[in-house]
């Protein structure tokens, strides 16, 4: 790709920080959302990481975040809690969401942390990861910020991408990272491919009249489609009530585009699950048996067309160790985004 | 359908307990076991009522089924329970671990509760249901009883349709239920199709060189697809760890085909997780907004092709209004089996 540069992810990170601080962000606060944005880029969440920045900044400039926030523990059992991220950078409220989950996943097993007035916090598998640390499962689910998906054979656009993300330890290999949307394609990919002027794969969305939308330029006159029909829409519809109806955050209706309106609090909903266990196996044992799992698929013969079987998150994992090595691939429509927005807030653009 | 007939849910019931008694079970256990089996029946679960009975009497006489099991827990902690089954019928092994999940999310909140040494046990919104009653939400996942699906782009089968149930309780609604194979259909409904010699569409089934296959009797020469291609396989899979792994259960290459094998004991894996809604939400006020966003699901309007959006569980709910009054349509060729079944352990059958 000629019309990508690479860019140390520890530039894009500093240049993320310092633009946050720069629109009045406290410094501790930058630091942890521009880390987790930077590990997002480097695992290879292109449509999370710093793409994301000009519209935070924007919604930051308008006064849809919070930058003061107090993040408190509405409810709480010795098993969940329900975390209020009183609009604060949806980052910061799910950090400690899943802090506070694994501090009780250590004594009660498992723990169930929600989150309400949070917002967008980028990829799924930055937060189920987490647990991970303390030899942990971690499973998130979240609203997504946008309704691009109607109930299966509707056309009223009530429901998200609400994704899914799963993190298994293993012993010798990487951990096994499931990050899905609910959808066939996150929309996010569709403003990625929007933005670097590529065509969608038949599947990924249909017009209202059911016919299929290839044209990303042309999201807006239809609609993601579910994984499986009516399950992928099941999916989505009772992953939006747990993270959100339930935490008390916005659900259907009341999902705020954040992609059309940078002012009013999206309310936005989370959940974590931070499963210890300890509580339920033998740890090594447990991580070998996962090593053993994923040596089983590898192996096993491949269908017409594909050259091996790959493991969720391996992809990721590759991606990971390329980019750190090598950098960022940042396209040109994104870096000519960054430098206008580094100038407008005398912030010198990451070379 | 002329190739069937009605037969009241209770005389289903009756016949069921009576050979699971006349091949042994105790009178008390048969007695859960067959209510739980008319209960899949009367909810429209055809793939997993009295249509498994043969095959469970058969598992039974084989020795495959431990009659006189110590169901305990082995591991427990404020959350979270292993129970071991101990080789008994999995729906004892579950109606237990339901249990216990109820009883520790009533303090806790929340409880996760895995089960190994189980057996198969219907279908996953029997158990997914449960806590209904209790105010709380059931989430449900299974490691399936025969491997059917391969790792995403192999040809192995090294997974099972590994299904996810959710239960939500509504306020005047019937609750939002989701029972869906993470597989485009469900292992059951190729032996259904098959047994009343009907084709499968295109989609749910694929041959070793990666063709269509559509003759449910030609099951055994190719496998099921995963819901969204690889996203399904990624849910089979760490559902399958999750349920079966994490709890000592049989996974991949271990699973043991219950249609082939009557004799080994399968050491199936499942899990039960209760949340509690009081731990995060004022009850009514939850319950009142899944109405809602059932109504405005129901509002929206439709594709081509469509006449209406449905909920997840809604078809079950109008076929359990329909067969609770007119009985549960059993198809000739079941009606023979189950004759046949009668006759051999001297029961009366079902009239």
């Amino acid at each position: 790709m000629t019309d990508t540069r690479l860019i140390p992810a520890g530039r894009l990170e500093s240049f993320t920080q310092a633009c946050l601080v720069a629109v009045g962000m406290p410094a501790d606060d930058a630091a942890i959302v521009a880390g987790l944005m930077a590990e997002a880029d480097v695992n290879g969440s292109d449509g999370h990481g710093i793409f994301r920045l000009p519209q935070y900044i924007k919604r930051i400039q308008s006064g849809g975040i919070n930058l003061h926030p107090n993040i408190s523990l509405h409810r709480e059992t010795a098993a969940t809690a329900l975390v209020d991220g009183d609009n604060a950078m949806g980052h910061l409220v799910m950090r400690r969401a899943v802090q506070v989950a694994i501090d009780k996943a250590r004594t009660a097993g498992v723990a169930w942390v929600g989150a309400r007035n949070s917002n967008h916090a980028g990829p799924a598998a930055l937060y189920a990861k987490m647990p991970l640390a303390h030899d942990m499962i971690g499973l998130y689910i979240a609203v997504g910020n946008a309704n691009h998906l109607p109930p299966w054979g509707g056309t009223e656009m009530l429901l998200s991408t609400n994704p899914i993300a799963v993190a298994i330890p293993a012993d010798q290999e990487p951990p096994i990272v499931l990050d899905m949307a609910t959808t066939v394609a996150a929309y996010g990919k569709v403003k990625t491919a929007a933005q670097r002027g590529e065509t969608m794969p038949e599947g990924w969305m249909i017009d209202r009249e059911g016919r299929p939308l290839t044209d990303p330029k042309r999201a807006e006159e239809g609609f993601l489609l579910p994984i499986g029909g009516a399950k992928g829409y099941g999916l989505a519809l009772v992953f939006g009530l747990l993270a959100g109806t339930l935490n008390g955050a916005a659900f259907g209706k009341d999902v705020i585009d954040f992609n059309a309106d940078s002012v009013t609090p999206t309310n936005t909903g989370q959940l974590i699950v931070a499963i210890s266990i300890s509580a339920f196996a033998e740890l090594g044992v447990f991580k070998r048996s996962v090593d053993a799992a994923i040596a089983a698929m590898h192996a096993s013969p491949t269908l017409p067309g594909f050259d091996g079987v790959r493991m969720p998150g391996e992809g990721s994992y590759a991606v990971r160790l390329k980019r750190e090595a090598e950098g960022i691939p940042v396209h040109a429509g994104l870096d000519a985004a960054l430098a206008k927005l580094g100038q407008a807030l005398g912030v010198e653009p990451p070379s």
